[in-house]
């Protein structure tokens, strides 16, 4: 090992990813599709369909897949936000941090368990809050601006 | 079969996925990380170091890795816009669609097989380009903004 | 950077894989489970049986997941294709090109959000086809044979 | 080539990961996952829920789902330690060695194709005698304990 | 939607895989790997090596390869208890909580940026503080037995 | 559960999968990009290359990669192929079954620890054994035709 080796955990230690390339962007796109697929299967399931068919339980059963792949995902892109963006010196600033995570992965899991258009709401309310805690500390404005 | 089938055919044919949440930022955001990564292998080969040492193969080949995977995840969500989101309908008016979406794919693949500021520079003019074409089919205006 | 880099770029820029491992077999294998998986979703929900049993909904969902995963792994194979293998050299003799493979990643969205028989032999009319084109650049009489 | 790669050869190629870091816990862990599942499935069908909910399709299918996956993660875990841990040299006290994993691996299919409770106890009774001859072969006495 | 929605909230909310398949092993397993993963890079790189040879950056990017994906994996598996396992109520007897998973999740960053046996091993010990913490609210006594 | 779980099973338990559609050229394709790779790396450290470049390590780390990633696939083909297209009935014709698989699976995991075109060879050999005994059970004709 080599003095070299120091100066480069030095430089990298903050990050185990391209610095500057966190965006939240990734974790609301991933709320919106979880509550798109949230709100098409409440509707499907309240119209007047015949529930035996092919159609349907291939139509429920992608929607519940999609739904799950999504909320993983949110819930992963939200905490490298939390383990890798955020650092020991924003807790000063940010003391309700740790709650703040730790509530929105458990409304990914809940969005998961359940088909609720209201935990679906708040996962896009606690993914809004963490956008504007993370432009905040990178001092940038940048609108809160849905795909969907 | 039954009658519901024909209706949903109709409904969902034009996506396999969440309506809606097509978003070009997510494929933004990997090509930001390519050029991150692109940049960062040439400096540290430009800079005075230890070739031979663990750090320094340790840090370029999980570059390159990360490199190579999100030049491959930006691919992919390329070609979800050009596969899912354009249709027959939009030919007319952007008569360039499949040259642009064959274009950046092919710089995707440039990228991965290159270490090119150059190739990454042009991949994210591509990309810049596809998000104009694709909120002007939307209508929305949405501004261009990078997280690095 | 170094004289050795242009030489390197020159040498891999025509593939970002392994030259001469592209084979539309892969597409072929992946439709061919889409369809398989269509056509015994058909039959299941055909058939008379309880809907409302585990066995039922475990088969259906899982049958319904395996059409998906397939799907989209024919659909990533026949981009590569697409992507990777032809070139602009191409496009004189094969004025089809793009047309013939966006249509085909639009059947295997169909073949996600439907259960339908006749688009999942579309699907495979449209690789056997690719299949054909293919075997054509490389000069090389390769039957097609089906593994079902 | 050099003398160095010859003896690096000799020194791996017994493992093409870390040596001495299997361990039969990783396919204990998904096959009480595929136990659990199993359980759930049959106890929510013979409850008296309305089939036709959006919640029941959600709760049904991500449960097949789960126990899909984890039976593939079981039956790889297994087949890792086939491949790569035992050595020709165990044939010899270990004769039945092929035919345990190759019954362990058809019963994960099984597990799959199936909601069967007989099937996921005889998983979990071989994946048991399978955490025995590996400590045996290591020389080591590691109790069975379960998480659930 | 129906009474038995809210009946299946209330018996899954608190988590959303198979309850009591929880296992810090399959972290502790991981670690093992990244720890395995460093020492090897260490010792192959202070060895006498010609390092431009095809062997030894084969094995050294495989190394750094295996040891990123192995922390990525720690990293998930610790996640997964901390936001799903974990409830509020367990804040009151475990005041670290948060502090603890946070620092854990940023020595598995940390082992993939660095080749640092010291690291490594803090990691390690972090674990073991994590399997204590489980086992302890789980009111069973399980021993932290090591593969490697 | 209910009398059509026991016809399902009867029908199913053959295969996890979609019956008919398992084909020994997802391994040959596989095996042949093993090959590829394992060639290229030897080729490219035999030039007269600056082995402290960037292009070099990107080349190099990527191909040491795309040869650990396909012969991963390359087991995990070969194994679906011994764990689920076999059965107990083919072993007195097949005497050799489980020895030939093991050796074509410990050869995958010696081309991921080596770069040596000798196994490269020899495992390519042991997937056109099976290749061969493949389609003898399925009493078809189909020829051993590479795609490189």
């Amino acid at each position: 090992m080599d003095d070299y080796n120091e100066i480069m955990i030095e430089a990298n230690a903050h990050c185990d990813g391209p610095c500057g390339v966190y965006d939240p962007a990734s974790a609301r796109i991933a709320g919106e599709a979880v509550q798109s697929m949230t709100n098409k299967m409440i509707a499907l399931s309240d119209s007047d369909v015949d529930c035996s068919s092919a159609s349907y339980i291939n139509t429920m059963s992608r929607y519940a897949s999609i739904k799950e792949e999504e909320a993983q995902k949110c819930k992963h892109e939200l905490l490298v936000l939390w383990t890798d963006f955020f650092k020991p010196q924003h807790l000063e600033s940010l003391p309700n941090l740790h709650t703040t995570f730790w509530n929105a992965a458990k409304l990914c899991s809940a969005c998961k368990v359940e088909v609720s258009s209201i935990h679906a709401q708040e996962l896009m309310d606690s993914i809004e809050e963490i956008h504007n805690m993370f432009w905040n500390v990178k001092g940038k404005d940048v609108p809160w601006i849905r795909a969907s």
